[in-house]
């Protein structure tokens, strides 16, 4: 039983382990959110998470396969975090997931300082002035854009969420590499790991995933490339078993 | 006719086409020199480039089958520069490369402020405090480890050399990523291009090539992945044809 608004779906999440509320007009998650929910290392058995610009709450529910820690989601648009609730009961997980609707650069008030083992984040990718925002309605553009919430509030929140040694996963795109580095390191999220995807083998990166350390020793290891498709316009092998689970 | 010193070799570079001295105990080039010549962007009929921390002069050597600009090539260690020095001339190009036998801290002021097009380096990679340092002797140790040159030594004084958007290359250590983003950012290098290098597809990026612009906006891509070996640890196509050119 659920309640479907609008132009809604309940769509199916990692096979068909999962389902989860999304709609075109108003917020569908992309691959990007599935390959940090890879990508994230996150404690198996206990602990706290936080996801942070959450949208439909996809990283929490795709996070809740990996692990048994809590897991808190923060999304500012009241729609979203409504999408975000039902698919949580709908999943039957709302002793695990908790949605805030919030705004990222005040909740280290709500949620106190230093008390998090893993933040993750797909953030908006563009900056508020890109030419592209007038064609996007309110919800995508403020998805998509630093309308609300820019790089710097993310990686402020999440350096100030996380304890010692705590991880910070974010993906985003290989233009704003500088910046997230940049910020990271300002902000004392130490860069460790760093995957480029590249939609196929002999194309420029379009996506990064970065994984930092509160307060880690310098030292980044570049992992191996992820290509999304092979020559004939298929997923590769890694992206299918990411998204569907190892075929038997 | 050449005097060859020692252990010296005269072993080939890029096919048969050019000629290099190198000695097992002083100095031989590594695959990195030859990539990084490759990514560089040098401008083709005329101009002024400088190649810094040069050891026996691979990368001007290489870099004069691009361009027609005059190469300078930098580099501390006498033995070193006087290898370069008798390679330049067993190869007639001491019209286009000049060595100077000097310290990368000092040659602002011989070379000049903001007059060149072009700077390369494929700088010592190691701290100069490396557990390994001990292993090599003097020659090898002050070209691998920071001993008389650091990253920071390198980026000054190519953004000092450089004019006004004109590039710099280099080749670097992955772990090292951060610091040279960084440092680059910090003198006016803004990074425009990056490239990992795998040693194969799955594995770890063991090298990066990046290139900056003096004074350049942000906005960094990455390039496509570029991989050494091939599944049966033979050189991939795109490998051996920066080592010994296409196939006819």
């Amino acid at each position: 039983m659920i309640d479907l608004i609008g132009d809604e779906r309940l769509d199916y999440l990692l096979a068909e382990d999962l389902r989860i509320i999304q709609s075109p007009s108003v917020f569908a998650f992309s691959l990007d959110a599935v390959l940090l929910a890879r990508f994230a290392y996150v404690p198996i058995q206990k602990g706290r998470i936080v996801d942070l610009c959450s949208g439909n709450g996809v990283i929490p529910l795709l996070l809740s396969r990996k692990t048994k820690a809590s897991i808190t989601g923060v999304e500012i648009q009241e729609r979203l975090y409504h999408m975000a609730e039902r698919s949580i009961q709908y999943n039957r997980l709302e002793e695990q997931i908790h949605m805030i609707h919030g705004d990222v650069k005040d909740v280290v008030h709500k949620l106190g300082h230093a008390k998090y083992d893993v933040v993750t984040c797909n953030p908006p990718y563009f900056t508020s002035n890109s030419p592209d925002t007038m064609n996007d309605n309110e919800y995508l553009a403020i998805a998509r854009h630093e309308i609300l919430c820019t790089l710097e509030d993310v990686i402020r929140t999440s350096s100030q969420l996380l304890r010692q040694g705590g991880k910070a996963a974010f993906v985003h795109r290989p233009e704003r590499l500088m910046d997230i580095l940049t910020l990271m390191r300002s902000y004392r999220l130490e860069p460790k790991r760093l995957r480029f995807v590249y939609p196929k083998l002999g194309k420029e990166a379009n996506t990064i995933l970065v994984e930092g350390i509160k307060n880690g020793n310098p030292g980044l290891k570049a992992l191996p490339p992820l290509f999304v498709y092979d020559d004939e316009n298929n997923y590769t092998t890694e992206v299918r078993e990411i998204l569907y689970g190892k075929e038997e």
